[in-house]
């Protein structure tokens, strides 16, 4: 049986006219189509269907508007020389998904379907894939409850959608060290909370902190356990690796940590290249200690946004120290490179983690 | 100036068919109108407008789907005797939307001018308040976030509606005690967090607990500080009281308690008649150990929803203690009665709390 067979297609009459390739900003553009399936209590995830991109029409009372009951993924498509575009373990995505829908009371997602029916989408909006440096296509995969219900309890209705967005590189040239403020008012997550689940409030929690963050002249925040105020969790929306002493560390998962697939991708570079790293718990008192006495050799974040974002700099109760003269570290630009390489299939893929979604050369058979 | 002539009124064509008022649930039937106001950057907040209720239409990429920047109140309207539509403290919620609002920074609307709002949406649609014993007109204002985009950051656009609708009694037969299982496992929110802020994503956060809790047969649950997992924070979506050897006391307000409206009326109306009450931090322990002491007279909570819930049963780490024999107590019982009683204008409101909202019998001329 062929998944596929079961998506329904409705085309768009009219292809909106693409942005300039070589200007693209982050998540302003989208494609053509989405992909939309219904779940409905009893009836299970039904009507899977590729339509085109268009308004949501939801009652006043959805729950999505009022008890934030959702769910969302990240991910990129990449154009490799010989014209297939690459999906970068997207099944790691679906996998997430569920758990988050674990957490969330959200009912389980069939994982390969959804990376088909994502497969499927990308067939059919294949021409919005970008081919310039440092572009690729983000995926963005979400649920949310649409029950018209002001009960609080899990709804009894979703809707599960992927939508797309042609992306330029995250910074615009190449990989630049960010400054982050260290964050010790605002709570980002806390263990028993839902700080590993990818769900709406844990961003909507962030904000005030970033909008502090920036007033300082800083651009993102690092952030630290919701109890102590003293173990780092996280930097803006990405996990964090720090290089001391020659050896690789990063905070352990502890239920407040999003599992980010970047930085598992990164563990196992890093494990394949035979360097050091433990994870395990890590705290700021450590790292400005570890700086004092020049030992602190790198700091960068992972993330499918920014793939590797190196920190050049922190700011914590008044102190501010400067890593590398804020330059990009050895290990962040390896790092980088070798994870961009495998995600266009320019560098040899070790892990089979590039998954080819669809060959542009076979357009005419393929999409009928 | 009126501000009502601020207010663009396009009333529908044809009414919507009320549900029977003697068989209202909570949260399911809507009125025939809602109000909605724009806001965008630049702009401000904009054409407000009372419209009838119907579906709203939001692009896939609207940041409310992705990163849960909402806000909410829920407040109640009552008809008395005399054909006035009363609403209980308007104010107070449009004072905590914007303390909410500045919490997922989201931008601050006119507090006065939204309870102007609501009164001329009650007046277009007074035949919604329903009059039957237990039964009100439920409230909800929210706010959430519009614009196109898939970056993480405060929203540039939003909008703010008020829906309308009839509910019945929140428990069947008057106030009937409830069963809670204390949890240990999940936390609500956490100082530095979102917890006394009317957001999503509280609420979204809660639901598995909420779950956990229904699996072992009891209807609510009672959570504890984030941290230590020691204190007792709120009981469902509601603040708790207890009466401990003649003592009220409820959980002081951290920035992880919710400051509710029915919260803050139940401590002024203790106040009043001489009874004494504290508010201080209330361990579990203290709970339990009151109870084996014979000391715990009485327990409940309070909200906009059930007004007073009594607690008949606490749950926790295998042990179970039964208060009063599963009856309400007479706090619980009082508070109820005064509280409603005020709230219908059926016994002296010494506190100005009840509002009138629009007199029925003034149909004709206040509509046009």
């Amino acid at each position: 049986m062929n998944d596929y067979d079961q998506i329904k297609v409705h085309l768009t009459s009219k292809s909106k006219e693409k942005p300039p390739f070589d200007k693209l900003q982050f998540g302003r553009n989208f494609t053509d189509h989405m992909f939309v399936m219904d779940y409905k209590e009893g009836l299970g995830w039904h009507d899977a269907r590729i339509i085109p991109y268009q308004p949501l029409q939801l009652d006043p009372s959805a729950m999505v508007f009022h008890y934030g009951q959702s769910v969302f993924e990240g991910l990129k498509a990449y154009l490799n020389t010989d014209g297939d575009v690459l999906l970068f373990r997207p099944s790691e995505n679906m996998k997430r998904l569920n758990r988050s829908n674990n957490r969330l009371c959200i009912p389980q997602i069939d994982e390969e379907f959804a990376v088909e029916a994502l497969k499927r989408l990308i067939q059919i909006d294949h021409e919005w894939v970008p081919n310039g440096e440092g572009t690729s296509l983000y995926i963005r995969p979400f649920i949310i409850s649409t029950e018209p219900f002001l009960g609080v309890a899990p709804s009894k209705a979703y809707q599960f959608y992927i939508i797309m967005s042609p992306v330029g590189a995250y910074y615009k040239e190449g990989i630049n060290p960010v400054k982050i403020a260290v964050q010790s008012e605002f709570v980002r997550a806390v263990k028993g909370g839902t700080g590993n689940a990818k769900t709406g409030g844990n961003y909507a929690a962030s904000l005030k902190a970033q909008e502090s963050a920036e007033g300082l002249g800083y651009s993102q925040v690092l952030w630290l356990d919701g109890n102590e105020h003293k173990y780092i969790e996280e930097v803006g929306s990405m996990n964090v690796f720090f290089k001391i002493d020659g050896e690789i560390v990063t905070p352990e998962l502890n239920g407040s940590i999003l599992e980010g697939i970047t930085r598992n991708s990164v563990i196992k570079l890093i494990k394949h290249w035979n360097l050091p790293l433990t994870e395990r718990k890590v705290s700021i008192d450590e790292i400005f200690e570890a700086h004092k006495q020049g030992k602190l050799e790198e700091a960068f974040g992972t993330g499918t946004a920014a793939v590797i974002s190196p920190i050049g700099e922190f700011f914590w109760q008044d102190e501010k120290i400067v890593l590398n003269d804020h330059k990009t570290g050895k290990i962040a630009k390896q790092l980088y490179e070798t994870l961009t390489g495998i995600q266009k299939g320019t560098v040899p893929d070790p892990f089979g983690w590039s998954i080819p979604a669809y060959n542009t050369s076979k357009k005419a058979t393929a999409v009928n």
